[in-house]
């Protein structure tokens, strides 16, 4: 199964349409989940302890929804790159290994508190520029569905 | 001025509403140009010649509406990544030298021939992976419009 938490509602309507758009067709492949977790809201003013503050309840929120046998993804701009094959070979991978259940988890507008990073499994990196997370939901639905694709060696659009 | 040259119209109504408001958007920074050309249909059995037919009629289209004093950034999975602080300083750097014409180019599904290539003067590579071109069209408008709120100093969500 495949779960995907990231912090806050899509709220462009076309957005959440083409995220749909994918996660419908995912659904002839695996059971998947999606959670969307409440963003804390900071003040104009806020100092570098409230981000920080932010980020740790932030994570702490994702991180209880996540079970202690999942499989964490987290994406990150200090992560590693792969390619859409790899992508697709490393979640075909943990399923091998019986690691069932993979969560990918996309954090907030400030980023993620240490805590998380430490639970995570793997830090991915989706591109070296910054996307709105937003998009970044997305991209990695996208990126999900294709390595469904590949992995069962089906044509697909590029 | 930026130019968008793309192979084939955007299909998806809601992908189509987000590229549009990144259009917008950019409006209020710079005159914008987005010039789609229609993509070469094959045949389901096409063979590898005919793919490289395609890929030719498709490059010589775009070259048709590329002036010689143009700088061409390519999109391309061979290209070289960007950070976006240092996209947005490739764009501005430009600008500085006198180069006031940036055309970005996003050939078809299969690709584009060696001849637009060779008249590109930078070959980008978004991300280490493969998006539908569709979505790219959206990636890189989004990034445009991001090198604008960089350059300008201007607050941005991520």
């Amino acid at each position: 199964m495949i779960k995907v938490v990231a912090i806050g509602k899509i709220k462009e309507k076309a957005n959440k349409e083409l995220i749909h758009e994918y996660i419908k067709r995912l659904g002839s492949y695996t059971k998947l989940d999606v959670i969307e977790i409440d963003e804390v809201m900071l003040t104009k003013n806020a100092s570098a302890a409230d981000i920080d503050l932010v980020k740790q309840k932030e994570s702490q929120s994702i991180l209880n929804v996540i079970k202690s046998h999942e499989h964490v993804v987290l994406l990150d701009l200090k992560g590693k790159t792969m390619t859409s094959e790899q992508f697709s070979d490393y979640i075909f991978h943990q399923y091998t290994y019986g690691r069932s259940d993979l969560t990918f988890v996309i954090g907030g507008s400030y980023g993620v508190d240490q805590i998380l990073k430490d639970r995570a499994n793997y830090l991915l990196k989706l591109s070296d520029m910054t996307f709105p997370h937003q998009l970044a939901r997305l991209f990695i639905m996208e990126q999900i569905y294709r390595a469904y694709k590949i992995f069962n060696n089906e044509p697909y659009h590029k």
